[in-house]
Order: C-alpha cells, then sequence, then structure tokens
C-alpha cells in the first residue's frame, strides 16, 4: 500500500518510524508539509519519493492509496475535506476534531465518499490492550464494574499543542481522548455513555487550557470509566490502565515499569534512554516504544481494514464519539455537575439500566460475602431477602 | 500504660496482636465485651487480666490509664462518653462518628473532660506513609498538586459494616475515611478543604449503602484530593496511595506488591498467606501486616503523646474533620454537583486562592516546557507574556 | 525475501507467526516436514504455496531465497549440509549443534560456501535486549563486571528436548544457550571467554539429562558471566537478565512481570492467556509474546544482513562459541572444577588481564568508598598507598 | 531485660534505635567503647545509663541481663570470653567468627558456661522471611530444591570491614554469612551441607579481600544453596531472595523494591531518603528499615528465648555453621573446585541422598510433562518404564 503523510512533525516522525521497521510492505510515498525545508527533510531521512508543500497535490497524487493525518488538530477537516473529495481511503491522528461537531462533518466527509475512515487511536492497540480487551470479552473478569486509564507526563512536545484555539484544548483534550476510548472500549463500544463529571485546572503552566483534569463516564448498564490526564506529572510518562470486574482484575502499565530498569551513576559517558527526565539514577526505559505504544497493531489494522473492506477496530465513527465526550467534560467542569453526553448519531443499543443478579445463600438468605479468616475459619455475611436484615455465620475448620 | 479494650471482635484482635507483640511495654488490662463468652475467649487468648460485660466497669476499672474503642460505629458515642466521665483518655477506632455532627459531638466531650482523644487512623501510620509524609513535608517533591488513595478488597469481614444504619454507610464511610485522611495529610491539614464531588453506587451487592464510590475534595489553595473505594475489588486488597507534587512524585503500594511473590500449585498440602483469594497461583502476602497496617506506629504515637501532655499526629478533631468530608461526599453523590463542606469548627488557616509562579524564561517569555528529544536535542516551549503567542525553539546539541 | 522453512512443530510455528504478522514483506514459500499430514497442515494454516516431505527438494526449490531451520537439534548438521549444497543462505535454530565440534562443522560448511549463515538466538534480538546492549556500548554503566541470564519453566514442549541423544543434553543445551550469548554479548564478544564452572543435576524429572543447573564463565577481561537454568521451575516462564558494572546496572525482566497483571477468579468462562500453570489467581500474560522473545527484530536483522551483504548480530560463528562454552560446562559438571573453555577457532582478542585504575583521594590515599549516612554526614573510606592501612574520615555536614 | 551493649559504632546504633522504637520493655542499661567520647555520647544519645571503656566492668555491671556484642569481628572471641565468665547471656553480630574454629570455640564458651549465645542475623527475621519460611515449613511450595540469596552493595560503612585481618575476608564474611544462613533455612537446617563451589574475585577497590563472590552449597538431600554477594554493586541495597520448590516459587525483594516508589527532580530542597545515591530520580526508600531488616522479630526472639528458657531460632551453633560454610567457600575460590564442607560438630542428620519419586502416567509410563497449549490442546510427554523412550501426546481439546 502506497501512503501520502500529512505533517512532518514529531507525529509524523513516530509513524515513520513505525512504518519502516521490521520490514514492513506498506511505505511512504508522499509527504506533504508546510514548510518546504521539513518536508525534504523528512522525505530524505525516510527515503520518501515525493514531497509537496500543497496538500491537494500530496493527497491527489495517483500512486497514492491511503493518507495520514499527522497535522495539528485545527487542520484535521480541511485534511480530511480534500482525501474525501480525493476519494482516498484516510487515517487520522488523535483526537479526531477539536469539538463533537467537527468530528461529526469529519465522519459524515468520509462515510459520504465511500472511504475508509481510520482513527489513529494508538493506545487502543498496544499489545498489553488487545490481549486484556480479549480475556475482558472472553468474560475472564466477570461484569466489568470501572474501567480506568491514566496518561500523565510533562506536557507534550509540540507548542501548538499548548494554544488552545489550535488543539481545542488542554490535558483532556490532547491526552483524555486516549483515557476515554480504553475505557469505552473494556466497558463496551455498544454501551451508551450517558453522563459525564469533570475536573479541570490550571495548576502549573503559564497556559489558557487545564494542565490537570480527571473525570468520569457514566455508562447506560452502571459501568464507569475514569480518565485521570495531566501535563504536571514529573518522572517520566505515566500510561496505566486498570479494569475493576465482578470476577476479576486488570492493570496494565505500559511505559515506567515494563520490566525494563536501569541505574546509572552518570558518571559513563553515554545516552542512556529516552522520555526520561534524567539520566542517571534508577531509569526505566521502554523495550520498542513504536511497538509498546501500539503504533505496529494499528497500522497493520488499518491496511488490512482496507484490503479487506472490513471496518478497522477504530473509525471515525469512534473519534466522534469521544469528541462528544470530552464536550461534555469541558461542560461538567465549567457547571460543576454531571452533564448529559451529547451524540447527535449514536449506533450503539440504547440506554438501560442494568439488571444485578446476587448470590443466592439459600431460599431466605442472599450471599453478601465468604471470606476465609487469618485463623484458616469461614466467615459468611448473609442478607434476609424479606427483612433485609444482615447476619453473620462462622463456620470452624478443623485444621491438621 | 495499661489500657481497657471496648470490643473483642476482628479490629479488636488486630489491636491486642499489636500490642501483644515485639515486647511492647503497654499491657490490655480490662476487655469489655457485650456477650461474656467472647470477653472472656479474649481475655483467655490475651492473658488480660479483667473482663466485663458492663462497659462502664470497663472503663472505670482503677487500673486502667486509656480506653481503647474497638466497637461498632453506631456505638462509639455512648462509649466516649462513659470514658469523658470517667476522665480516662480515649482512642477510638475509624471512623470517629457516622457524621460530622456526631464526630463533633464527640470531640467536645473529650476537649470538655481535658482527655486525650486519639483518632485510631493506622494507614496515615503506615511506615510508607510516614517516611513520605516526612519528605513531603521537607519539600522533595515541590507543592502538592494531587494526592489520591485507593483502597479496595471484596468486602469488610464484620456483618454491622453491611448494615447502614450502624456503620453510617458503606465503602465511603468504611474505606474512605482512610483515604480522605491520607490525601489530606499530603495536601496539609492547614489547608481548608472546600468542596467535594463524589460518585457513589451499588454495582454488586444485596445492600442499601454503596460498595464503589470515587470522590474528589478540593483544598483551598487548588489541590485535589481523590478517594477510590470499593468493597467489589477482587485479587486481595488493594491499598496504594500516589501524590503528584510540581518536583516529583510519591507511590506507595502496601498490600497487594510489596517485593513478597509466591507461588503454589496448591498440590502442596500447606496454608499459604492470610487475605488473599485462594491458596494457589500467584499469591502476594504481606511480611508483618500489624507493622505494614501502620498499628505499631500509632500506638506508638498515641501512648507517647498521653506521657509527653501532647497531641498525637491523628486526633479527635481530625476524625471530625474527615467525617464532614464524608458527609459532603454523600451529599454530591446524590446531588450530582460539588457540594461545600461544612466545617462548624476549622482550626486551619481560612481559605485562599494559591499563587502560582511561573518560571521566566527570558524578560518577556515564560518557560512552559523544556524536553530532551529522543535525537538528543533539546525544544523549549515558551510564551510572550504579553501578547500570549506560544512558541518554540529548538536547540540542536552536537553529539560525540 | 522467500522463506522455505524445515520443520512444522513448535518452535516453526512460532517463526511463522512472527513472518505473518504485522504485514511483513518476506513470506514463507516452501514448507518442509518429515510427515505429509503435518506439512500439509503447516501450508494450510500459514498459506504456503510448496510443501514437501523431502528435505533437499524443500531447499532446492528455484524461488527459495533463504532457509529457516525449525528443526530437532540432531537434524541440524545434515540439513545445513543441503543448504550449503544449494547455495542457499540459512538460519538455523538455537542452539546450533550438540557440541562444539558439530557446531564449528556447521560454521564451515556456510562459510566454505559463501552462504550466510544467521544463528536464531532469539533472547538476543528482544527490545528490552538490544536497547540495554547499546546503553552498555554507550558505557551507561560502565565496565561490566557481571552479567547473569536466568531461564527457568517446567520444561520443553516437544518430545524430543527431553531426549539426551536427540537435544544434546538437558536444560544446558536447551535453556544455557540463550543466557550464555546474553552474557557474552553484554561483557562483549571479543573478551575471551577463558574458564567455567557448572553445576548440574536431574532434581525432579525421570531423565537422564539434568533439569537444572548453574554456571558461571570466567572472561579474560576478569569479568563473569552467569547462567541459571531450569525445567523444574513453578509459576510459568521465568526470563531474567542482570548486570552489574562499576556505574550502573540492568534488570530486565522479559516475561513474568512485565507490567500486564490480570486476577481472575476463574468464574468467568474464558480463556486468560497462554504460558501460566492456571487459569485463576493472579497471571501475567505477555503482551506480544513473539515481539517480546525476540522474534521479529531477529527476522528482521537476519533478512536485511542477506540483503546489505552484512553479517546478522549472531552468526554461526556465535553458535559455535556458545557450544563450545555448554562443552565445558558440561566437563565441569562433570569434573567439579573449573574447565578450561576449548575454541578451536577463536575471533577475538587474546587473553588479556584487565587493568583496574583505583580512584586517587589525594597523593598518598585510595578512595575507598564515599557514603551519605542517615544522619546526612559523609563517610570515606580511605586506604594509605605505602602503607596498606585502612582509615575513615567522617566530614560532619550542617543541616539547615 | 537490662542490656549491656559492646561497641558504639553503626551497628550498635541501628540495634539502639531498634530498641528504642515501638515502646520496647527491654532497654539499654550499659554501653562499652573503647573511646570514651563515644560511649559518652552514645550514651547520652539512647539515654544509657551507664557508659564504660572497659569491656569487664560494662558486663559485669550487676543490673545487666544480656550482653550484645556490636564490635569488630576480630574483637568476639574475646568479648564473648568475658561474657562467659561473667556468666551473662551474649547476643553476637554477624558474622559470629572469621573462621569455623574460631565460631567453634565461642560456641564451646558458651554452652560450657551455661548462658544462652544468640546469633544475630536479622536478616534470618525479616517479615517476609519469616512469613515465607512458615509457608515453607508447611509444604506450600513442596520439596525445595535451590535457594538462592543475594546482597549486594557499593559496600560497607565501617573501616574495619575493609580490613581483611579484623573483617576475617571481604564480601564473602560480611554478606555471604547472611546469604548462607537464609538459604540453609528454607533447604532446612538439619540437612547436612557437604560441599561448596565458590568463585571470588577483587574487581573494583583496592583492597586485599574480595569485593564480588559467588557461590553454591551442595547438601545431602540434592538441594542447592546459591549466594550472591558483592561490594560493587550500583543503585542502592540489593537484597533479594528466591526459593524454587518442586510445587512453587518464593520471591523476596526486601529493599529496593518493595513498593515504595519516589521520584524527586532535586529542584526541592529537602533530603528524601536514606541508602540511595543520590537524592534525585527515581528513589526506592524502605518504610521502617529496622522492622523490615528483621532487627524488630531478631530482638523480640532472643528475649523472649531467654524469658523462656528456650533456643532462639538463631544461635551460636548456626554462626559455626555458616563460618564453616564460609571457609569451604574461601577454599574453593582458591582451589578451582568443590570443596568439602569440615563440621567438627554437627547436630543434624547424616547425609544420605534424597529420592525422587516420580509421577506414574500409567502402569507403563511416568508423565514427564503436562502442558496446556496456546491452542488450548493438552500436550503430555511421557517416558517408557522399562526402555526409555520418550514420547509425546496431544489430547484434543474442544473449544466452546
Amino acid at each position: 500500500m502506497k501512503i501520502a503523510i500529512l505533517g512532518s512533525g514529531f507525529i509524523a516522525r513516530f509513524y515513520a518510524d513505525t512504518l519502516a521497521g521490521q520490514r514492513r510492505k506498506d511505505t511512504l510515498h508522499v509527504v506533504y508539509s508546510r514548510t518546504e525545508a521539513n518536508a525534504e527533510k523528512f522525505a530524505t531521512d525516510y527515503q520518501v519519493p515525493h514531497f509537496f508543500t500543497d496538500m491537494a497535490q500530496a493527497v491527489n497524487h495517483p500512486e497514492v492509496d491511503v493518507v495520514i493525518i499527522a497535522l495539528a488538530n485545527h487542520l484535521h477537516l480541511a485534511a480530511i475535506e480534500i482525501c474525501a473529495q480525493a476519494h482516498k481511503h484516510v487515517l487520522c491522528t488523535k483526537p479526531l476534531g477539536r469539538t463533537g461537531e467537527e468530528a461529526r462533518l469529519m465522519m459524515e466527509l468520509v462515510e459520504k465518499a465511500g472511504i475508509m475512515g481510520g482513527y489513529l487511536e494508538d493506545l487502543c492497540y498496544t499489545p498489553k490492550f488487545l490481549k486484556s480487551l480479549e480475556s475482558v470479552k472472553n468474560n475472564s473478569i466477570g461484569r466489568v464494574l470501572w474501567a480506568k486509564s491514566r496518561e500523565a507526563h510533562p506536557g507534550p512536545h509540540s507548542d501548538w499543542f499548548w494554544d488552545k484555539e489550535k488543539s481545542g484544548g488542554g490535558a483532556i483534550i490532547d491526552l483524555g481522548c486516549h483515557c476515554i476510548e480504553i475505557a469505552r472500549n473494556f466497558i463496551g463500544k455498544g454501551i451508551k455513555p450517558v453522563e459525564v463529571m469533570c475536573w479541570a485546572a490550571t495548576q502549573v503552566h503559564p497556559i489558557a487550557a487545564e494542565d490537570h483534569a480527571i473525570g468520569l463516564v457514566k455508562y447506560a448498564n452502571g459501568a464507569i470509566g475514569q480518565f485521570e490526564v495531566s501535563w504536571c506529572f514529573r518522572g517520566g510518562m505515566d500510561l496505566r490502565d486498570e479494569v475493576m470486574g465482578t470476577e476479576g482484575t486488570i492493570w496494565l502499565n505500559s511505559f515506567l515499569r515494563t520490566g525494563f530498569e536501569m541505574f546509572s551513576t552518570g558518571k559513563g559517558t553515554g545516552y542512556v534512554a529516552e522520555k526520561t527526565e534524567s539520566n542517571s539514577g534508577w531509569l526505566f526505559p521502554v523495550g520498542d516504544e513504536v511497538h509498546e505504544l501500539g503504533y505496529s497493531h494499528m497500522f497493520t489494522d488499518m491496511f488490512e481494514a482496507i484490503e479487506h473492506h472490513r471496518e478497522p477496530s477504530e473509525t471515525f465513527y469512534d473519534g466522534y464519539v469521544v469528541n462528544c465526550l470530552i464536550d461534555a467534560a469541558y461542560k461538567s467542569a465549567a457547571s460543576g455537575s454531571w452533564e448529559p453526553v451529547d451524540l447527535p448519531v449514536w449506533r450503539g443499543t440504547e440506554a438501560e439500566a442494568h439488571s444485578i443478579s446476587y448470590h443466592d445463600y439459600d431460599e431466605h438468605h442472599y450471599l453478601i460475602k465468604e471470606e476465609i479468616l487469618p485463623d484458616g475459619n469461614i466467615s459468611r455475611i448473609l442478607k434476609d431477602k424479606t427483612t433485609g436484615v444482615v447476619s453473620k455465620i462462622s463456620i470452624v475448620t478443623s485444621e491438621v
């Protein structure tokens, strides 16, 4: 597959590193950058045959099969319009839009044009995420009660991300988009998110947007998604997910604690590892960053989806849902109350309360809890179904 | 010091185990239980010279110096009244009351009686907590932005805790009291908590109270305390704290990941470890539970406070503040909005917004962020102080 | 690149899974298996166009560029003879031979034929290993003093591995080959290994070969390589490396603790994760096994080496050195003494003792150690260069 | 109990900190130091009523019940002679002697005098060790095959430890004494250690003794103890134990990874934690060091043993066995071969080979291994009891 990439900055280079590695068969064929020098340098660095400073020219290059948008948030819509006109499949970096409305327009553009709109939500493609999602779908942890995703680091690389007009917000739009979609996957994409509660503040940086936020998303089945995002974190990049189910638990750590630990006095002469805040002391590098962050599996899914005329796991529709949830988060951060999620297009099941089934202990009692105590005896807490009275029975186990 | 303990259940035994261990000089002298058999068994097990089924008799025993209340929540107030009348120092298990109002009455009782009211908030005495709190006070992580505490397990041992009337609530009153006070310590006890936002639900159990809740406490200086509590967690007891500061981070894991890991096929004949949900597979015991959970240092502080006529680290006043915060949490869970904290008695500083000081880059710019990129170059994001325009400068470092 | 794979068993499928994933451009074109049904099934499962039960036919297929040997150890030499005659590049699974002598013959065959002999030592290609090796080469941890590699699990999958005649030994030949080469890479491939000390025993299984062994390899510069291998380990696959340098430390955990943790009560209906010993309790899956175990980067290096007419990182020469070290290990296990390493072909530097440079404290003293004590004071241990007398000086730091 | 402590240096202060904490009832009553200023300072710091510069005077103080020896290794024997003459119970720091012969003399002195000789092997009293030892004794991990203990740090605090004449050696005598006794406990104190193999070298420091060593201890039942000790480790204090049993695994980390993690930019003004090599970057403090290192439980056991006229868990006899093993380690390091352990006094069972019982699969076959493969099928490796032929059967499980 021959690819045009729009943009030549930090994220474009991350994408290019992924595509250039491990002898992949899909190749970057065209690169666009507003600045000719940047386009040329990128083309040289990654051996891209063609470079342009005109976006439409890049997209319409006759050999291009698919377009990757690696531009600042405020430029996504215009780029997608060009792709739609050119009838070229398009993969757009996250977040899809700055608002749910903007994202909805993008979704409609690709759907009307009959092209594939792939949403480049890499953190929903990390190997750990994919395997744990499969476990959840296989019912290994029972009914999902809560899914938390946390992304925190000392702030983004690109200047435009610190400018609210261009990015659409702060840590929520930058990092929350990942966390919201991770939790939504674990809880179930067909389950309707109904309300959002969010706290946001600018605690450290001289910027207009929030640099720290915490939010809750309430789903129609009673499950809760939680996001914790910050540009104020010290110590590297904190990337963790947690899921609680009625029959199990999942804990993922994708960056700072992955089984790779180094200590350096700093007296050696060498460079140790990227993305750390220092070159001495205990350091926690990641083995193969593009792989651990999901880029490898993401592009594999996207290109195979195009070839097999199926939808990828993450589509423009998903990006649109995420943007609508972010809109509700910003509303809640301003109002101080739970805010309903406005989803003008919704393709999942309609809202319905979940029905909990309790554990019967016997005809007259529910089992609230059973526990093995330190002395080996068993304690059972029961509830009378009629009176509601809570009682406890202890079962003494004889020891060998 | 000679101690009377009121109660002979789960928590009373935990306290007694602590006091009996490591050749401590303070001794249990009197035990009270409503049920004579329980009182006698406890006295036998822990070699306590005297046992009573009358609370006042126990408290007023002439040799008793100090009383430990290890009773269900709804019995604390009556017990404290007896101690106040008897002019005996009193240490009360957590939570202090079922409401802020109840806790305020208890605080006033001990203060009027001139006795010490120690609040047995063990998790504010774990060795890890004490050392990290000292680091925070020494300014090792800068200004505290966020302090999160999480306690989750499959539900409490005692039946009365599942009964809302006796306990005063569910997971919030049982576990949230710990988490709220942990965060409050890290942020600073003199900083006024102003508002609380809380989500609470009964997701799994056939009970009236919440079995899962998440809450945020906003402090006058802009810092945020967060609590995550659940009786639905699977996998053991999840006890973790996290603190973000402008210059550092703290992560504490007090139970499931403490450097003690075992695998057992279950084919051996023996018992492996308490508090696990099974006896096979990977297990994560805790070395010395009463020590790791803070009981040792807690009682040391309490008895030394009495001897030296000083306040312990955790007083009835602290218990009262925690109860007021819990009241606000329940209000918020019902209203769906941030709720103000009602603190009729407040002894810290008055609310004031924190003033952030930005990093000057030069006369005309603030430094938003500095980062070392993977290629070794340095990227700096600046903000023009006058225009607000965000810009980026890259500094190419020559490599050896 | 078009590939013929010899063998259709466990390791052949692992290789095929790697090559089939992530849209790699090199493809399996031919498969050979002694048993037609197996060859056909493999061809079907992995969409391999051609299958054979005659090894020479498979290798000599005109479209085949490179041959992968995924056969039992006793079949490697014959397969390599066929590749050498056919002048087809050959990649051979680990260990290269059953003995140093057998490996030397293989090395000579490919070198005389002018084909590339790639040694498929996957654990020297894991992302964590590659990045830490780069750090070591960049001098981040100073002079390497010790490199330990440990591989332990409950025993191999294939029956022939339990048969000493076919495999050439037990846990040492199966797992020690990895560990020895990992340590050799960290210490430096050009540094001559001079002596080996090894303990080996059959502790659990009804087999002739060792199921547990520990060995030390002494290098000419004074560094020590250590291997710990076992087929008796319970709890999954233990895959850890540790390196001590004068200025730093590396700890790698490639399997059981990689930031992926699950708990399952086992009451859900689903399958949780491979390579665990159970489906309930705490489980530690690996995200993308073929990637984490180094297969992706290994094949990338091999094919690029062929295309660019350069040597891969792991060659038949490396496999031969490893086999010679294993020979010495078996000798030592039998003799109970350090045994010299017999390396009839050696292409590194000749043995020489390392020269240690001590830290001068002043003209008359070496600095043995400097330490900051708990009270903040500094303690320095010195040695008189002339008299050898050890002394201590304490420097009291004034505290703020 | 009233205690005389001999010595006022680093280890004496550690002991005193332990005894002064947590309101313990046993008190330091007398301190001896060769240097009056040191004795007086120690007495002041720890409120010890009496101090002496004459050892016999200290020991013979009429109110002293028990003596703690916290002196350099070469002074132990003389101190024990004084205690024996004074008929005062004596607790001696580790290692007991510099040689097995010296330790045997000490053991005989206390046994003849009828006093208790407690061996202050603190690392056999850490809470994690005690609980895991109990699990092993309860057969939770089956038959112990291997027990490894590792202690490594950048070198000891006291100057005399760097002087081979005073200490009796280097890292082996300093740290190996801990590791050897830890492994011996896990394997079983009654099982005879028969041979030792040891590598030792001076890799970094300008000293006569070894600063790095690795050793294996072979026990009569086929189990292996392993020690890894170093004064060259960078990154703090590495204190880890591992045990492999036929039915399970134990991993203990007592210092660097205990669930306490901090990051500090170093821009805060404060001190962070002791025993780290820096005050910035990721730091791993220990909550309550004297507790985690076993001092609390050690003194509890010692004083209770005296009161109840029983033996403590660690006696002079244990210290003597450890010294004999160290003697064998030094012999082996010199000879390059396994060396027999010379134990003139041995009180356990006599050497006998262990008998392994294999798993019968059916009348004619042993089961070598059973495994669940990634596809869910079960693979069983069998061995014919008569012919020794290894075969494999696969059981296809139908999936839901």
